[in-house]
């Protein structure tokens, strides 16, 4: 027989693979066949993070963003994806996201289940050098997959140059140089047609 | 103008995305709705080692481990997904994937590039205590969502008892714990019918 522990840690590995079922907005970048997964989102966004790790000017301890990037959307199996534009009621989805992670991470053995926790504890918090790179890093993948998309959520979502300026200002405080870049990308998206201006900002 | 250094960094990170658009075998575990792709199954397995390393005897360094997992399907962008059943060409396949890593991580600036060909190499050799454990994880998730949606894949497949127990039998070099517990998955699988003995182990 298999000890409780094991059974309890596969228990929640085997929980993970409904992660593979809830989708977000973006497209697939390689195709835009279709919308991707919290789960190929998730390995993205950490891969992502080891390679940009340089851009960072505070120190940061990148095996514990690769962590947090990994566990961050975990909790959206049961909350849901809900777009950084559409976040309406952030009490309410704070409150569901929360319940998801006691329940998900619950299923751990104590110990992991304490760590597991304080990872999407500091994720939610963003108050450390690891976390808030981890959410610079997972504002700028969506910026990516639209650009290479020619900006193909954003027209379906009607989303401006001006919300997609205001959101994505966030990356400044994080790395200088890759809010350089993601207002490049911005203003060629603009150029380009990929985004609009609001039509409040031409009267 | 970005640098050439960053373009190059993101002309990699976005020609990673076509690894969502390479299939494997196996079925979602959550609800077999579809065959999982190798980004999703690669996340999947980075936290699976991170949630099981207390089973290798041998120390790890586990952040070596996460980022092995995290790369080591890249190379099937060019070469494809082969079951592990289905390998009658290892050197053909060899060669392929050598030569996608080579274009692939060839993106990359020279000393990135570097690393990456050095953690998916070191995978490949699987000598060192943090690739064989890797393995071992590669190893044992097929056999769970096998296992999780009674034996789909096994029987599409016509895999045998005697074929799953010869592949999984080389977890129990990694870790002894692990593969008992395999073990008495495969039991179970054969006791439950998701798995049959092949006709002429009957003879």
């Amino acid at each position: 027989m298999a000890s409780d522990r094991i059974q309890q840690q596969i228990a929640f590995i085997m929980e993970l693979d409904k992660l593979k079922t809830i989708y977000r907005r973006a497209y697939l970048a390689a195709d835009a066949s279709r919308r991707e997964d919290d789960a190929e989102h998730s390995w993205h966004v950490a891969i992502m993070a080891n390679i940009l790790q340089e851009y960072s000017p505070a120190f940061i301890d990148i095996n514990r963003v690769i962590r947090i990037l990994l566990i961050h959307d975990i909790v959206e199996i049961d909350a849901g994806d809900v777009s950084i534009y559409h976040r309406t009621n952030p009490q309410e989805i704070a409150e569901k996201e929360h319940q998801a992670a006691v329940r998900i991470f619950g299923l751990l053995p104590v110990d992991q289940r304490a760590k597991m926790m304080d990872l999407w504890n500091e994720f939610e918090a963003s108050q450390t050098p690891e976390s808030r790179f981890a959410k610079a890093m997972d504002r700028l993948i969506p910026l990516l997959h639209n650009y290479y998309t020619q900006g193909k959520r954003w027209k379906e979502d009607g989303i401006t140059y001006e919300q997609v300026m205001e959101i994505n200002r966030k990356i400044e405080e994080t790395s200088p140089e890759l809010w350089t870049y993601a207002k490049s990308l911005i203003e060629d998206s603009l150029a380009k047609g990929f985004l609009k201006k609001s039509i409040l900002s031409e009267i």
